[in-house]
């Protein structure tokens, strides 16, 4: 990472560091804290104040909004991982496991309503722009993770619902981030538009690698356990090419694979079947599209070249990465 | 109640009836018409049109601000019945009992955000405004809420802690309804602060009547169970003034009541205790003190008296209920 982009790290890390210090009951702020001190790549402020620096170098006033965005991301794992009943989040207790439920239920909610203020700040004739961005992209969200409960229950997903889904639980937040700082900067409609579109189609693509990644990643190097969604079934662009792929023996030889007891030979038998139906190579196609749109629009935006080799360069190493 | 009364109620619940009809998943938004449907006074909605009906009669516009508390209100209800492991609300199963807990949670944010969505409609040049004002008030709520569980813990709350426990969790939200009800209709600033104050003194003033109504109110008109609240052993106002006032051999005769298996005898034995030492009238003597602030804070309200009749009328039958 260049320098400009380790000191916008550095500032985002240190205003997180300087909020909710005080206030009080400390049994509603402290968990608050402890959720964002835990880390994370902090890939959406950075990418909402590189969007703003193609308009303006100065980001200061973008950082609240910034920060809003992160909050909301970290607000809506707090309450995912009670739903998924996660212990761990970051290799450390999630929230509702180091305190309880209803204080992850609670300060929850309170990061919640806390987003609206961030976003308030220094907004100024943009604020009910940004909150209706906002608001419209935080119930996408929302609308997203109900779908994506929905599919546990559902043997009949296309592939056209996953893409949906991942598209609004998980894309559509980056693509606000990149639009709304690029109108904290300045951005024109056209120019906001593109931005939120680059953000989506990248977003989209991340995922997708993601899934690839959680089987056929490199073990050493993946951070996570490799073969988890197999393990948990989850129902992921790999497993629904596979189904859309395979003949009648094969769907029947994928159903016995997850019904192995052992996790191991779970997850290799099912593995065997995704190469064998090349589902890899097939969900790589659908990555690549969408990372060719998302480029696009990067490209349509009216700024200079230069000034967009920050937001490309970020872009780039998230998928150089292996974990 | 009079016409115009009965006139905004019936505009609320049609407008209510019309929210939420077609959006998808069903799975995320049936929860919410469910909840919204089961009906409850809607003080705050109420109070908030009236609040502007102070300074123009037409309420068409403040109609979606007045929907939001109303959503915001059922919101929190649906949060704090997970966290109470509540399985009724107004006598039928709630949202968590009726679909389950991560419905309940997750319907729960995006009304949260929605109530942001309907506050943004028709506020035109005071959109910040009264975001800002709400915000302020819903995180007072949630931590109101957040005392109230702390306070189960907790052996040395005194009635001050408990005053701006009720003050933050109930009545807030209803210096906010007059308030922004105020603002949508043109009140000035020190009338909008007065209408604010008005809600939120008339507010400790219903929850203390609740608290006296839940122990001595007529079990043939009292909706809930008389005695609800010390067969839970909570803290309420009439609970704290008891222990405020006993001698030694009263609190130790108060806690042995308290532990009383049987749930008549102990609601029996704590309210024969509560009568000894006269707490229905001290704490009817709190009630009045706020009752009396709220009405000071009305009057000092700058319209013609006779504008401020049905708000009048309005809070003057809340206090003379006896459920």
């Amino acid at each position: 990472m260049n320098e400009n982009i380790q000191n916008i790290l550095f500032d985002i890390e240190q205003y997180i560091d300087n909020q909710f210090k005080t206030n009080q009951p400390n049994s509603l702020y402290e968990p608050i804290r402890y959720i964002m001190s835990l880390g994370g790549k902090r890939i959406r402020p950075l990418l909402c104040i590189l969007a703003s620096q193609l308009y303006k170098t100065d980001y200061q006033k973008v950082i609240p909004s910034a920060y809003a965005i992160e909050l909301f991301h970290n607000f809506s794992l707090v309450h995912d991982d009670i739903m998924d009943n996660a212990p761990l989040r970051r290799g450390l207790p999630t929230l509702h496991e180091k305190y309880d439920t209803n204080t992850g239920i609670l300060s929850g909610d309170v990061m919640l309503i806390y987003v609206y203020e961030y976003l308030l700040k220094n907004a100024d004739n943009q604020a009910t722009n940004i909150i209706s961005i906002f608001n419209k992209t935080s119930i996408e969200v929302c609308e997203g993770q109900q779908m994506d409960m929905d599919f546990e229950k559902s043997n009949s997903i296309k592939i056209a619902d996953y893409l949906k889904m991942i598209e609004l639980k998980t894309a559509v937040l980056l693509g606000a981030a990149l639009q709304i700082g690029g109108i904290l900067g300045g951005a024109n409609d056209s120019d906001a538009k593109c931005l939120y579109q680059f953000g989506v189609n990248i977003g989209i693509a991340f995922q997708i690698q993601d899934d690839i990644l959680d089987t056929f990643g490199d073990p050493t190097k993946f951070g996570k356990k490799v073969g988890g969604d197999i393990s948990n079934h989850k129902k992921t662009l790999l497993h629904l090419l596979a189904l859309q792929n395979a003949n009648d023996f094969q769907i029947s030889r994928i159903n016995k694979a997850y019904d192995h007891e052992e996790e191991q030979t779970k997850i290799q038998s099912v593995t065997a079947i995704f190469k064998e139906l090349n589902v890899q190579v097939l969900a790589l196609e659908y990555q690549q599209n969408y990372y060719k749109i998302a480029f696009d629009y990067l490209e349509k935006v009216n700024v200079d070249k230069n000034k967009k080799q920050d937001i490309i360069q970020l872009a780039t190493n998230l998928f150089n990465r292996e974990n």
